[in-house]
């Protein structure tokens, strides 16, 4: 895979990040000082339409128009006609009378900038329709490789005389517009952002899409092809942002429960261990931080979970980016996008473990939630097996870092932290339910019949895996990563 | 789905099988008395090159040779060079001295019939080779279509001077063997086989795939074509032949258990309940016998089983009938060939409740093992599920009944009640032990989390759903099909 190339940009200053571990990425740093630089990297663009308003469509329609406010370029949001949604923006102050609010197709026309957020399998019907009707010379943005994923699969390509751009934030569209509003107090806090350009025709789609990260509140925006970012977008969330959380979580409550816990405290074990304590920790001091901080016993716990766990989550993973890669993953969610036509998905909070779940929450203290060593070994060494299969497919580390840590601690796990981590798997985009559905039952299935197998048959621990663990370079890059945002709490409701 | 054509024979006779339904279906008859017809069958090939030594290879390749023995046809085994296989054909009585024992490719070339049993991994990497050596005019038989998937997803098409046939056994190729062996004593008893004839450039096609079936031992053949098997077969072995039967008893034990029984009680009533009783009666009397045996209580029960879990696994067998349509499943099949390549799949075996199982089964009283109603319904529910999506696919009823019932019931489940439903799912194809992997955890977490939570909610039975099961066309066929097959417990070691 072609990792993407160094870029420049004339409105916004670009920053070297050392990674610490001999890798440099360019990037930009965001912040609100840089609004007023707005108008010149969106030079020519008079309307901005957000088509869509799924997860991502009302927190950029809104962060855009709020970092726009004063300037004359107009945000419009554009829906499919007859939808539900025109309710929920006109509730954010979107509306037809002041011609922020229209038809999508219509908006589509108009706009100059076109950032088209509808759902993947929407994106996959409707493609040609829109590149029919954008003006030549107008950009379109992705917030998501998947429609070069799903062009190549049928032989389809983007127009030639449009830009093509994305920014892609590395968190779901509720954080990116909580941060942002959380940004107004912490000056830079927010989600990162990666950006793409895949077609330039006129010299401007670098600023435009930076222009945009900015907007969004993006702490530091990053290089990547919308190639690299779909195939690590799809498979992390297919790995431990979700699919494998759920599964892990699942395994292990009932190992636990198998061991004599109540189910009480099986679940404060798993998953309140995970999305409370074990993400904290990773998220303001790294992931070595976290087995670091056990005593020796809990290290020695660590050691064997991790140890036995790798291989079989890294099996799923790389068989999961395989999948992605060759199209086939795609081609599976345009096929149950048909499917559920007739048939919607299931919600999968309905069994004991969150109903439980609920309870536990309910009755949490915050400071009394367990950091368990043996799921802490499980799910780092699933964290990691996702880090090491990016860096080795050519992944930028700012992806790696984005796609398999910071998305997962600091904006997926605090809402699972708060509602549980089924309500986050029944609430995600289509193509995420759908991938979270397929993958997790396989890493629970994995885990149980090869991990924790050899685990209950004192398999040693595999002691150059535990070197590689403390070796990797990641965990300077997360470092690095981390010095270029500020860190706050998001607050989830 | 084109649906096969009629068929004649200039060999055998064709009988119409009246499938009690309305439907009939043109098949041929098998049985010892039938093999002095095989030289006119088979006439101008003079050498039959088996090659391969999976699980049909050994199988076929003996009731072939023990088919034509007295004939002046000969039976060759081709096997890759350096093969650690060569020893255990030279067991069965093939010989490098005797010319029946030779270099795969060699025997390709040689042969006026080749019948390529290599496994789906192989047939993806060799096919080219092994078209370029085949002599003009002879005849490529398959036992399976996946070949034919394969070669539509790379553009790839079977050479044009040459006859293309598939005859594929339901069933494994340790119950060919065995049940021919059988069958020396019991006229007729075998696996049931379907035939395809995918190109006939000399008017021969039809009687040579007949010649070989009825060689093979199979009580009937009937007739399909190469798309039709592979979507059929490779679909079925995820759906109820083995990755559902596997996700359901895994899903069961721990429901069971759950709801207080002891391992070895909860294992008796899932994994011994469906390999044994639950099977034996369908054998037996089929489907529906199993619900109108139970008592008024035991019926309510499966009522309940049914109702509920039929839109759960229907969801994931229509999931698996189109990702193997689309020709995603077999490329997912050649991408895990080169991940095995690197790390060899595990054994699934060795968890809990397989581990109790051994214990179970070493205790076993076969009369006492209780027919578990609730079981039966899970079980039926998804059996029916899996047949309708086939029958509504235009799959011809004798496909449907044998890849969703016979093959169960006949072939796996036998074994699976010798040793093991993990035994099985470690020890079938290298496709098929993929693909048990792959869809097992997916149907056991839609029971799970859609079944058991709608039955714990005491969800209403859905009358409708009950009825349809009753008035089911497939029980007629089943009951048609049975008639033309001698009822033989095969004996599993």
């Amino acid at each position: 895979m072609a990792t993407p190339h160094d870029f420049s940009s004339k409105v916004f200053q670009v920053d070297t990040l050392d990674l610490g571990n001999g890798h440099t990425e360019k990037i930009v740093k965001g912040g609100r000082n840089l609004l007023p630089l707005l108008p010149k990297a969106f030079a020519g663009i008079k309307q901005i339409g957000v088509i869509g308003w799924g997860s991502q469509g009302p927190a950029q329609a809104q962060n855009l128009r709020d970092s726009l406010e004063g300037t004359s370029i107009k945000v419009k949001v554009g829906l499919r006609a007859g939808s539900s949604s025109f309710a929920e923006a006109e509730k954010v102050g979107f509306s037809n009378a002041h011609g922020t609010l229209g038809d999508m197709f219509d908006t589509v026309k108009e706009s100059d900038l076109v950032l088209l957020l509808i759902s993947d399998g929407a994106q996959s019907e409707l493609f040609s329709k829109v590149f029919e009707l954008m003006k030549p010379g107008a950009t379109l943005g992705l917030s998501h490789g998947y429609l070069l994923g799903h062009l190549k699969n049928v032989g389809a390509k983007f127009p030639t005389n449009i830009n093509v751009i994305a920014v892609c934030p590395k968190g779901m569209g509720p954080s990116v517009r909580r941060l942002y509003v959380q940004g107004k107090e912490v000056n830079g806090a927010g989600i990162n952002a990666s950006f793409a350009v895949e077609q330039d025709i006129d010299g401007k789609a670098t600023d435009i899409a930076l222009g945009w990260s900015v907007a969004l509140g993006s702490p530091y925006t990053f290089q990547t092809t919308l190639e690299s970012e779909f195939k690590s977008d799809i498979y992390g969330e297919r790995g431990i942002l979700l699919g494998a959380v759920w599964g892990i979580v699942e395994s292990l409550y009932r190992r636990y429960i198998g061991q004599g816990q109540s189910h009480e405290e099986a679940f404060r074990q798993t998953a309140e261990s995970v999305t409370g304590p074990i993400s904290k920790t990773i998220s303001k001091q790294g992931i070595l931080a976290l087995y670091e901080g056990l005593d020796a016993a809990g290290k020695k716990t660590f050691e064997q979970a991790y140890s036995a766990s790798y291989p079989a989550s890294r099996e799923v993973l790389q068989e999961i980016y395989d999948e992605v890669s060759n199209g086939n993953e795609i081609r599976s969610v345009n096929l149950a996008g048909e499917r559920l036509k007739k048939r919607p998905m299931g919600k999968i909070d309905g069994t004991e473990m969150w109903q439980t779940g609920k309870k536990v929450r309910a009755a949490r203290d915050e400071a009394k939630i367990p950091l368990n060593p043996f799921t802490a070994g499980i799910f780092t060494a699933c964290m990691m097996a996702q880090i090491d299969i990016l860096l080795e497919a050519g992944h930028p580390y700012s992806e790696a870092a984005n796609e398999s840590v910071i998305e997962a601690v600091d904006s997926l796990n605090p809402y699972m932290h708060s509602r549980g981590v089924a309500y986050m798997v029944d609430n995600c985009s289509i193509t995420a339910r759908l991938g979270t559905r397929k993958w997790a039952p396989r890493f629970d299935y994995n885990l149980q019949t090869q991990a924790y197998v050899d685990i209950d048959n004192s398999a040693p621990v595999d002691a150059k895996l535990i070197e590689a663990f403390k070796k990797n370079p990641i965990h300077a890059a997360l470092a690095a990563c981390a010095k270029v945002r500020p860190s706050v709490d998001i607050f989830v409701e």
